[in-house]
């Protein structure tokens, strides 16, 4: 036990644990081990994430789970940053990190050597100009962003050791670079990652898999949870039962497809092209499309051309579903973070708060009744839009929760 | 048979038919009597109606019992006019019917007698500044819009015979008032309604019942067809049978809740602040409300105060749902009428309206696909926001079919 008051040693993990499997967990104990922190400290994304989409489970029921496998603190990472492209994504995490005051940052990476990352943030401090005209090329052919960077390095410099168009690289990639920026004092640690492929879509024999081949699994078959339990805590797999029975239902794209399609139908084109997001007329492409597609994967084949990613398009529709404006989330990024929120702590996470409330330089926030910032506005609007499809009772039981429930302890 | 090419006489109904019953037919057959008519031209109101509500049934059902019934031409009232108060709900009809070239006017009203109208018309003439100035100090006092006309008629002249606080006698008042001001050569008529009380709730055990009494008792027996096949024609009957079972419901407020609910909480306060008839600081009390009310009749309780009254708080919940902006209606209400559109019509209906397409002066509009005028773009916006709750092969199947659907011909 350290003397009361002192600070402990504290691993800082970016993750959306969607939903918490074992893959977590061996990063989880590794991250700890490796950077020998006594406390782990995750900012969590909370209702919709990185690649546009609805968390299968509640930022409540994955904070439990977090909580139940070695996390000691879950902070909200907003949905401003939770739902952005690399670059704003990581520099919104690193700074509620810092806020955080954690010692460092673990992430996991195809790389796997932090070696590279510092040196690719040095070659791109001395070649950031001819490397952005690089890619403002490759995408002006056409290319998409990942696609059009890994291009602008492969004509730049062909010894660079970490290929950009790997997901995790990215990333990492940019948690480096914004813990420069931000001049933080985080120092950074990278591993390889266990699972070969973020995208693998089948689930392995192994007790590792990735959370897209556990979501499909759940997708392709709702009572699955035979198929699944190698792979995840038994909590975590608990946890994801008892809200599947409790809310009917997972959060997929398809359940809010009527309340999509109702938006976009009800909206005018300038409405359309005031969210975020929403570039180059698509606003007319939007509402063309989605009168003549029944499902949501029938409308973002109609969507998807070459010049648009398809997780692009799903972080539009994101900001359509939540109404997010340019206007509003421009602000947002260009004001300074207001507030830190915990979700849920362990008891040694609520040690490591008490010593946060004395010295972070921000407000420690723990129900949005206790703010009016727009930082706080815009999540409360996008946690109402995500609970819009459920049936009646469990709406009406979740509606007012991030308004007046105070951090899960565990 | 008149020569070809010549005009027959026609008579003009303004209607809901919500849903058409032996009452709707009562007045029909009186209409063509009293006035000698050959024609019979209804102008009727599309998804949503005058009390705020969405309509029981679709326009083009309610078009199949109309034409089924006697009405030879069933004409679109645009969602501009049909959800107004009385005044802007007349001057929509009366301006519809004067491009349909009707040469009179039928309506039932409380009072019956339409020299009672014109020295209405005449008495306000001579006393509508005082009038105005009554008005306004009694709603200042906290009346509702029609309590504090009637005051204001009290206190002018004792000796008006005509009751404004009776829905059907204000509405006549104002068709006759806007045949006046648009200087039209309809020629009004009216006759008492059968019907003691429009706003009867209780099924009588004559033929003759309230469109509200029906719809009382299919919302509290959905099955409840034999419980009002004495007060319907057995057409009409049919085929609100039938959409009953194709629609797997029919359409009221409490269908349409999570999508107003999820609308109104994923808006900001100053986007509820431009919608059409949130007045005074409204845009508070309807977040705080629909925020803690689970049911359609829980919120409008909750938002129900002396000031408002229940119609009215409807209406504006209309055009939340449908997202209709303050700038988007009235710029409706300062052009001039930019087309008619036929809803459906029989073999009579067919010739009336080869000959109105030589002599109007407006556009006969069959599909919105032919135009990009506003009016038909809030139209459509409505359309598709009446059908938003419908199963989803149901809604892709009616979504665009006010876009590409020619009128009905029976």
């Amino acid at each position: 036990m350290p003397p009361i008051g002192a600070k402990q040693r504290a691993v800082g993990l970016v993750v959306e644990y969607n939903p918490f499997h074992n893959g977590h967990l061996y990063h989880l104990n590794q991250a700890k081990h490796e950077t020998g922190a006594d406390i782990v400290v995750a900012v969590m994304s909370s209702s919709f994430l990185q690649r546009g989409e609805p968390a299968l489970l509640s930022k409540w029921a994955r904070t439990k789970m977090a909580l139940a496998n070695g996390v000691d603190l879950v902070l909200e990472l907003p949905y401003a940053f939770a739902t952005q492209k690399a670059e704003l994504f990581a520099s919104g995490a690193v700074a509620i990190l810092s806020e955080a005051k954690v010692d460092c940052l673990h992430f996991g990476s195809e790389s796997g050597s932090i070696k590279d990352f510092h040196h690719l943030l040095s070659f791109m401090r001395e070649n950031r100009e001819p490397w952005d005209e690089l890619v403002k090329s490759h995408m002006q052919q056409g290319q998409s962003y990942p696609k059009a960077c890994a291009l602008a390095f492969k004509s730049l410099d062909a010894n660079t050791a970490l290929s950009l168009d790997q997901p995790n690289n990215i990333l990492g990639y940019h948690y480096v670079k914004a813990i420069a920026d931000q001049g933080s004092a985080i120092v950074p640690y990278t591993t390889k990652r266990l699972s070969a492929d973020y995208h693998d879509t089948t689930l392995p024999s192994s007790s590792i898999a990735s959370a897209t081949s556990i979501r499909q699994s759940l997708a392709n078959e709702p009572d699955g949870s035979h198929l699944i339990k190698h792979v995840m805590p038994e909590s975590a797999l608990q946890e994801l039962m008892t809200y599947q029975t409790d809310f009917n239902q997972l959060h997929t794209w398809e359940l809010y497809y009527p309340f999509l399609q109702y938006r976009v139908l009800s909206s005018s084109t300038s409405e359309l092209a005031s969210i975020y997001e929403c570039e180059e007329g698509l606003e007319f492409r939007i509402q063309e499309t989605i009168s003549r597609s029944s499902t949501f994967i029938e409308w973002m084949t109609a969507m998807k051309t070459k010049r648009y990613t398809w997780t692009r398009l799903q972080r539009l529709s994101t900001h359509l579903l939540t109404n997010t404006t340019k206007v509003e989330m421009n602000s947002l990024h260009q004001s300074s973070l207001p507030y830190i929120r915990p979700l849920g702590m362990t008891e040694a996470g609520q040690q490591y708060l008490k010593y946060l409330k004395k010295h972070s330089s921000v407000t420690i926030l723990s129900r949005f009744a206790a703010t009016d910032h727009p930082l706080a506005k815009t999540e409360l609007k996008a946690s109402r839009s995500y609970i819009a499809p459920l049936p009646t009772s469990q709406r009406m039981a979740q509606i007012d929760k991030d308004f007046s429930t105070i951090p899960i302890r565990m």
